[in-house]
């Protein structure tokens, strides 16, 4: 939002940052049904341009380049490394993994930027099996590089839409929540709503700890 | 909208009428991508209980059935009817055809109301397939029901990702773009783009009139 408002000062940087974000989705599900594929990185590319043409947002190519820098450059959420630590400890013989739309080295990127990359066992990307979420394809992902079955993976995700296709898969799912929004119409229910991932980590550590 | 208005007047009718559809849109793709196929009727409720719990509209039954009924008494554009006529006479042997998201069931009575049903030789749904637009198993049904090859099928969309979608299964592809929004950034390039059904027929008969 910030690099919005100081690279094209002459758009709302709200509007251009929520048409991106919706086009960058809508992008992946279309190619996905499409059979379309091309990466994280080339959809993403594709929404800024589609959406600075719609706002009326000129974007020369150094501009661009700048604007698409910003998703290298993401920062967590502040409660976000400890919250992960809490996690990592509450059952040892299963380990913390991602598994995103990001291509691998938008991934390898964010994950050393935000120094998180040895909190995680796996770093999975959808491009392997080059279909996007909700694809079962991409669910599976997890289960084989992990080695467990889906019941016994907990799912975590911010966007409801993945909850679901996550749930339906026959994950264990817990949407984080943050803007409070209802869930999506869809098949597959969380079994965990939670406003950050410290709240996911006290409700996991109290299900956790035997009743006094 | 206006159905909306008269309805649920305590909610902005243009923010329930965009976001319905906008769900309703998403939901066909999510459903697609994840495999999980109900038919257009059961998407188009889910997305209306969606869209109206986030807006606050508090909808009872009798509301939300007379908000559904809207999608079977549309209107069409006023230019349709002629044109529609003007098209049928451009190539008597190449019959028009419906190709739609829609259940069979909305579509009949669509047509019905619309008085629009004789017009067209095929109406084909995408229920037959069990998966929704861009898919490539739904443009492939025109193909196979008309008995034509798809570069000889002239696929008319209002909606920039059907364009996208169809021009990029084979289909030659007019955009009939009324509110001259730009191209998504998807493949898939239309043929023609147009304004209205009046303006593809001018266009067509020009195509085929000898030059002076």
């Amino acid at each position: 939002m910030e690099r919005c408002e100081r690279i094209v000062p002459h758009v709302s940087a709200r509007d251009l940052v929520e048409l991106w974000r919706r086009k960058q989705l809508e992008y992946t599900w279309l190619r996905s049904v499409m059979g379309r594929y091309v990466d994280f990185w080339a959809v993403t590319t594709e929404a800024l341009e589609h959406a600075a043409g719609r706002l009326g947002a000129r974007l020369d190519a150094p501009a661009q380049s700048r604007l698409m820098e910003g998703w290298l450059l993401l920062e967590p959420y502040p409660e976000v490394r400890m919250a992960l630590d809490r996690l990592d400890r509450l059952v040892p013989s299963i380990p913390l993994a991602v598994l995103s739309n990001g291509s691998p080295q938008m991934l390898e990127q964010v994950l050393e930027h935000t120094r998180l990359r040895s909190r995680f066992r796996h770093v999975l990307s959808v491009d392997e099996v080059r279909i996007y979420k909700p694809s079962p394809r991409v669910y599976a992902l997890a289960e084989r590089h992990l080695g467990l079955a889906r019941s016994s993976i907990l799912f975590v995700s911010a966007n409801g839409w993945d909850v679901a296709g996550a749930g339906a898969f026959g994950f264990s799912v817990a949407w984080v929540n943050r803007s409070g929004v209802p869930a999506e119409a869809l098949p597959g229910a969380p079994a965990l709503v939670v406003d950050d991932l410290e709240a996911l980590a006290d409700a996991l550590e109290q299900q956790r700890s035997p009743p006094g």
